[in-house]
C-alpha cells in the first residue's frame, strides 16, 4: 500500500497584468495557490523554495510577449507565479540527479513549493556549511557567473587597464569591480546614492566611485576619473551613461553589455548617439547572458539585502528599479 | 656637377574651412600650389598622383579637430591640400623600398605631385598589366582590404547565414556582398536608387536588394527580406537602419561597424534605440578600420565611377554624401 502523500498550502506571487513603464507592486499579487501534493512527477523535482532572487532581467519577463524570443526570457503569464533564480531544498525527486534533502539553486517559481520540470537550469549545492545558502542567488549563483564570465571572457582584461562599472554596487557590479582589481586593473564604479558610493570604496575596493545622480555632465565626470580614457566598460545601465562612455573610450576598447536597467521601464528606449566612435576606436561591444556560462564558482566579499517573507517579495523586486536595494536583493521565503 | 632639378606647377585641392553639417563644393578649392621641385627629400618619396580615391571616412577629416584622435584620421588643415588614398608613380625616391618609376598606392595628398614622408601607408604595385591602376583605390586598395577583413575577420561568416549589407553598391558594400556569396551566405543589400538596386542583383549577385528610400518602415522591409532574421550586418550607414537591424538580429548575431555615412553630416547624430536587443541576442558589434589589416589582394567584379581631372575632385567627393556615385568613386588626376 502506497504511503499517503502530504499536501501543503502553497502561497504564490503572481503577475496580475503585463507591465509597460515602471513596475508597481500592484503588478504582483500574493495569493494562496491552493494545496500542492509534495510528490514530484517523473522527470521533475519538487522543491521547497528558501530564497528567491530579485534580478533586473526579470523586468523583461513582465512585458507583453514578443515573437521569437529565447525561452529563458519568455514573458510571464498573468495569473501564474513569476519565475526567477532561487535556492531550495528538494522534497521529492523524479530524476536521478537529485534526491530528497538536496539543496539546489536555479530557475524556480515565486511560491513556497515548486515543481521544476526544466532541470537543465537547476544545480546541486554541495557546500552548505561554509557559505550562507542565500549566496547561491548571487555570488555563487547566476550573478556570480554573469560577473565572472562577463568580465573575464567578454572583456578580456589586461593588467593596468582602465575599467568602468555602472550599477557598481549591485549584484553583478560589486563582483566585477573586485574581479577587475584582482586582474590588476584600475576600477571606477558609479552608483545612485552616497551610501552605495561609500560601499564601493570602503568594502569592495574600487579605486574611485561616484554618484551619477550628482553629476550634471556624465562625460565630464568620466573625463575626471579617466583622464587617459576607458579600456573596458561593464555596461549595466544603458542610455546616457553609454553615450558618455563612448565619448571616453580608448582604441580597442571593449564594452560588455550585461544589462541596461535605466531603459527597461521606458516605453521608448533613449537614443544612443555616439556609436560612430566605435569605428575609429575599433570598439567591440558584446551582449551576453549568464545561461551560456553556467559553470564556475568563486569566493569574494559580498553584500546582500534580504527581504523576509514571500509577502515582501513584490516590494523587493520593484525596489530594484528605484535603486532601493543595497547590494544583491534576495527574498527569504523560509529558512529550511 | 649635379643635374638641374625639374620644377613643375602643382595644382591642389585644399580645404577652405572646417565643415559642420553637409559638405559643399565651396568647402574645397582648386588652386595653383606654386612650383614644386621634383626631388624627394631623404626619407620621403616624391609621387606623381594618378588616381585619388573618394572615401566616406574623409568626411570625418573635414571636421574641426578633436583631442586625442588617431593620426590616420586627424583633421585636415584649412588652406592645405586634403589627404586620402590614391595611386601614383614615383618620380624620385629618398627611401630604399621605392625607386623612380614604381607605381604605388596609399595615403597621398590631393595635388598633382606629392612628397610623401609617411611611407608606412604606401604600397608598391607589382601587377600593372592585368588590372587597371585605378583598381588600387578600390578593390585592390583600401576598400578591398576593408571589405575582405571586415567580412571574414570581423563577421566570421558561416555557410548558410543571413547577411545584410547597407550602402551595398558602394566601394566596400559591393565587395562584401560578393565575398558573402562566395562564403555560401544569403545576401541582401540596400541602396538609394533603382539603378543601384538593379546593379546589386544583376552584376554583383546579391540574392535580393531594395531601395531604402522607397521603404517607409525599414523594420518591415527587413522582416520581408529576412523572415528568419539577420545573422550578420555589415554596417555602412548607421542611424535608423541600425535600429531596424537590431529589431531583426538573430541570437549570436554580428555587426561589423565599417561606417555610418548617414550620420557623418549631422551635427547631432541620430539616437539608436534598440541596443538592449544585444543582451539577450548575445550580439557582437565591432568597429574596425582597414589600417589594421593592410595585407591581401583578391579579384572580383567591380564597378567604379571615374571623375576626370583634379578640378572635378570636389564635386566627386561631395557627391558621395548624396549618393551621386555609382560604385567606387575615384578621381583621375593624370593617366601616367
Amino acid at each position: 500500500m502506497a504511503g499517503s502523500v502530504t499536501e501543503m498550502e502553497n502561497k504564490q506571487v503572481v503577475l496580475t497584468e503585463y507591465v509597460t513603464g515602471f513596475p508597481k507592486e500592484s503588478h504582483l499579487a500574493v495569493r494562496n495557490g491552493g494545496k500542492i501534493q509534495l510528490k514530484a512527477p517523473q522527470g521533475s523535482v519538487l522543491v521547497k523554495n528558501l530564497y528567491l532572487s530579485c534580478d533586473p532581467y526579470m523586468r523583461g519577463r513582465m512585458s507583453p510577449p514578443k515573437a521569437g524570443g529565447d525561452p529563458n526570457f519568455a514573458s510571464f503569464t498573468p495569473g501564474s507565479p513569476i519565475q526567477g533564480f532561487g535556492v531550495g531544498k528538494v522534497v521529492d525527486s523524479g530524476v536521478a540527479e537529485f534526491k530528497s534533502g538536496d539543496f539546489v539553486w536555479g530557475v524556480t517559481s515565486w511560491e513556497e513549493y515548486s515543481i521544476i520540470s526544466n532541470t537543465k537550469t537547476l544545480f546541486k549545492i554541495t557546500n552548505t556549511e561554509d557559505v550562507p545558502l542565500s549566496y547561491y542567488t548571487g555570488l555563487l549563483g547566476m550573478p556570480g557567473v554573469t560577473a565572472y564570465f562577463g568580465f573575464h571572457d567578454v572583456c578580456a582584461p589586461k593588467k593596468g587597464e582602465y575599467v568602468f562599472v555602472s550599477a557598481a554596487s549591485g549584484a553583478v557590479g560589486q563582483l566585477v569591480g573586485q574581479f577587475a582589481k584582482l586582474a590588476g586593473c584600475y576600477v571606477v564604479g558609479s552608483a545612485g546614492s552616497k551610501q552605495k558610493v561609500e560601499l564601493l570604496k570602503s568594502k569592495f575596493g574600487f579605486d574611485e566611485a561616484f554618484n551619477y545622480k550628482e553629476e550634471n555632465d556624465l562625460d565630464a565626470a568620466l573625463k575626471r576619473y579617466f583622464p587617459e580614457g576607458i579600456d573596458i566598460y561593464f555596461e549595466n545601465v544603458g542610455g546616457k551613461m553609454l553615450d558618455a562612455v563612448l565619448s571616453n573610450i580608448r582604441v580597442h576598447g571593449r564594452i560588455a553589455v550585461c544589462g541596461m536597467i535605466s531603459q527597461y521601464n521606458l516605453e521608448h528606449h533613449e537614443g544612443v548617439h555616439n556609436l560612430a566612435a566605435m569605428i575609429y576606436k575599433r570598439v567591440r561591444m558584446q551582449g551576453f547572458v549568464s545561461f551560456d556560462y553556467f559553470a564556475r564558482y568563486w569566493k569574494i566579499a559580498y553584500v546582500e539585502d534580504v527581504a523576509e517573507g514571500l509577502e515582501n517579495g513584490p516590494a523587493a523586486l520593484v525596489g530594484l528599479f528605484s535603486g532601493r536595494n543595497v547590494g544583491k536583493q534576495v527574498v527569504a521565503v523560509a529558512h529550511e
